[in-house]
């Protein structure tokens, strides 16, 4: 009875975290503006009711008798799985005292305020004062977490479960020595056109053939919708409705449908979990406090970028594609043919912003980002020599002199929320997605789909080895199960070195 | 402090509450159909979480610091009436046990099902084993509440406190004998012609012009939006963001037209609440447990007609703006002027069904069914023998034989869902209407803003005697307070003769 009861009240957890992801929605899609204000109150008291409905006395009373319950179990079995996660996640939050977390939301509140008007009016001194802040709060929590080595291991844990300053040493060093040289010599090519991508193609037609794409490669619209937002993402509310939403720019087709087909990536991770994990601790991120299945952020990350940009960017996927987008836009893409679209969705443009940034050059974004929170947090690097030290590193890895803040140190909102330690999902989520196509592509019923534009192979084999085991097993064990191995760069990098020589010709 | 502390946790009631109406909206208008089963879930679950919350020890403890610290206040003082809310509610909902709440949610749940079928089969018997139980429940219901007179009067009380059977009779009385000769009059006059009305209006022009007539009397769009639904419905997540639908018929124009005002006026009600009671017990309706501000049932429906029948449907309304309808809908509008316009909205066509009948018939449907329910209540009418008594009604009130039960006793969703004692608001806001407007038109900007289409004088009287207020005085005080008397039929009656004998030439 301890276990299901358990159970129950874990499900009451993720009700109120559905709920919250919910409002979030709403309040990103359809939310009229007046009720901002009411909404971030009525968010906060959700949060604060999964959060104390989870490390509640009774909540503990019925985890003993759960583990109690099951210890007979294999360490390894679901229901002690289940017992894990939920005994972390208590011990997780209880080391976090809860006035610090009420005074990282109001600092993370006020801070996205002035970090928007200093981004806007270019003064990163205006901005300073804050990220003192929020280091200091997270030097705070760190402590209150705990790490072996490094407080910005501690930081990670949340996102990256498992991940440390020390691991991601030699993956950011084979990135760096596997593609540096291939940024290098594209920069003494010749850029392929994208003048056709940049012409107006209407909004409703874009996001009906991008929803079309996304559900091409499994995407399910019975469980999920796509609607516009300024700032896409993927949410959902248990896998029976997941969704997406894209931003569609007049002057960069590209933008909308690779953003679907990235979101459709993370929605698909959580649509094909387990349905026997619905509203379980293995589909509710309990240490986040997310409604979400996936294993860590990078895990997630893998899906999206597999299907945006392994699948989505790859020749193959225009050769058989590219016919339906010039049905759908026939006078924009007059004269161009599925090599020359292909092309330009590849290329490769070193730029100051992340988010704009190319398959080949946005690792750097991150592994720039990674090294300087990490010096931040330990406090090697100062707040007052951040522009510099950011500035040096754009130049080191892209080439390029950052002309003002704005378009440098001042342009992620991540600091500003109060948020440290989640950029090297970004990364890792590349590389696992590189390992994991890889892999999936040894298989011949996945190919030949590949090969047909039938990506129904291709999906289920994400969902027998990724998807429907929600937080069944660690990133690594996923990995080592899926493929035979941990983390590793190399297919990531011969994915990228294949493409870019075909492309550029090196 | 603990006045203070008091409202602090409410707020946090009021959230919970604003989540669940948020996930109803969404549910209703935007979810995929696959969540429908684990949205219920999180429903239920905000649900228990609201009540909990209320009723726990701590809420208790502060109420009774509450208490004692407002004690000294005068006793219709602000702060006395929240703690008196407070009080009532936690009361009311300690008077019904847990067992029973959750009992008749699964019977509700259950009966929606059984009914769909058999009103699609036409087959009462199929029905009638859940309306038993429906009955059942709210019989023990009415005993746990407790009641003077009629155990429906306990029933009533969530919807309409102060509403007993007893003092409908005279209502009702009066209702009859100044509409039933109405009603028979007009059955011997040549109908006014509707034809074009069921012309084909687009979706989309019908909804724009729809949402700028809703602007046009008060709504604001700052803190609302308009979407389609199937049910029409209006719903607020505070103050700031009250949300209206409609659903557009393709041949039957009025449909959405009266529909969105009807919700408009519902929507004003919550939207010129005295911000100072946002989240508070006087905008949360802590017995029926939803976030809402109007102090009854039947007097957030004055609101709702007021702005559909005695502004909307009214000569002076069309005689100013049905040159903006004709330039809409020119092609359908062709060689219809104003007063044939206005004509058709009003035609009186006694019918089987009460959601789409005429302003004049309504009332009847109400009656029949308040005091069916009563009868099926107290036993004094048995289940196997309602539609004998349905059909007898229907014939005595609307002339009409009843073809079958589908068209009858069948037709309404409220019994199956488990919900008994909700009807007599319909008329209680008809005739609250046809006061608060008469009062109204006594100050001479009110009737110059009616003379020039300008709605703001009209919209700020209702926000000064009726919006403000949330639930700061009962129905009745509110009534006294902006009319001088309290509940009363002359007005509304007035109102429905001149009409009709100015377009029936009675």
């Amino acid at each position: 009875m301890g276990y299901n009861a358990l159970l129950k009240r874990m499900g009451e957890v993720n009700d109120l975290l559905c709920a919250e992801s919910m409002l979030s929605w709403d309040a990103r899609t359809m939310m009229p503006p007046g009720g901002a204000d009411t909404r971030a109150m009525q968010l906060a008291t959700l949060k604060v009711f999964a959060r104390n409905h989870l490390v509640a006395d009774e909540s503990r009373r019925l985890l003993d008798a759960a583990e109690a319950e099951t210890a007979n179990l294999a360490a390894d079995s679901v229901e002690r799985t289940m017992c894990a996660h939920v005994r972390e996640a208590i011990d997780y939050h209880l080391r976090i005292p809860a006035e610090l977390v009420h005074r990282r939301a109001e600092v993370g509140s006020k801070g996205q305020h002035v970090w928007a008007k200093a981004r806007a009016e270019n003064d990163y001194a205006a901005f300073a004062p804050v990220l003192e802040e929020t280091l200091a709060l997270n030097r705070e929590m760190a402590e209150c977490i705990g790490y072996e080595e490094h407080p910005y291991d501690a930081l990670m844990y949340r996102f990256e479960p498992g991940e440390t300053i020390a691991s991601l040493q030699p993956l950011f060093a084979a990135l760096r020595e596997g593609l540096l040289p291939l940024v290098k010599a594209i920069g003494e090519k010749e850029a392929p056109r994208v003048d056709f991508l940049q012409r107006p193609f209407p909004v409703e037609k874009q996001l009906a053939f991008a929803l079309n794409m996304a559900r091409k490669v499994g995407y399910d619209t019975d469980r999920g919708r796509l609607d516009l937002t300024v700032h896409p993402f993927e949410i959902s509310f248990t896998r029976n409705d997941v969704r997406i939403t894209t931003r569609v720019n007049d002057d960069w087709m590209p933008k909308s449908l690779f953003g679907t087909l990235h979101e459709a990536g993370h929605g698909m991770y959580e649509q094909y979990c387990d349905p026997a994990y619905t509203r379980t601790p293995l589909a509710t991120d309990l240490v986040g406090l997310y409604a979400v299945g996936g294993v860590s952020f990078g895990a997630h990350e893998s899906q999206s970028r597999l299907f945006e940009n392994q699948v989505g960017r790859s020749r193959e996927f225009w050769e058989l594609n590219y016919g339906e987008l010039h049905d759908a836009f026939p006078e924009q893409l007059a004269g161009i043919d599925a090599e020359t679209f292909w092309r330009a969705i590849n290329r490769v443009a070193p730029g100051f912003i992340r988010v704009e940034s190319d398959e080949l050059t946005y690792d750097f974004h991150i592994m720039l980002r990674v090294d300087i929170e990490a010096a931040l947090i330990d406090g090697s690097l100062g707040v007052a020599d951040l522009p510099e030290a950011w500035n040096a590193k754009v130049k080191e890895y892209l080439g390029l002199d950052v002309p003002s803040n704005r378009l440098g140190v001042l342009q992620d909102v991540h600091w500003s929320s109060g948020q440290v330690g989640t950029f090297c999902n970004y990364t890792i989520g590349n590389v696992m997605a590189g390992q994991l196509f890889a892999e999936a592509k040894k298989d011949i019923g996945v190919r030949d789909g590949l090969a047909s534009a039938d990506y129904r192979p291709l999906r289920e084999w994400m969902t027998e080895h990724v998807h429907r085991h929600g937080r069944r097993y660690t990133r690594e064990q996923l990995l080592e199960r899926a493929t035979g191995r941990g983390l590793e760069p190399g297919p990531y990098v011969e994915h990228l070195t294949a493409k870019y020589t075909a492309i550029y010709g090196l």
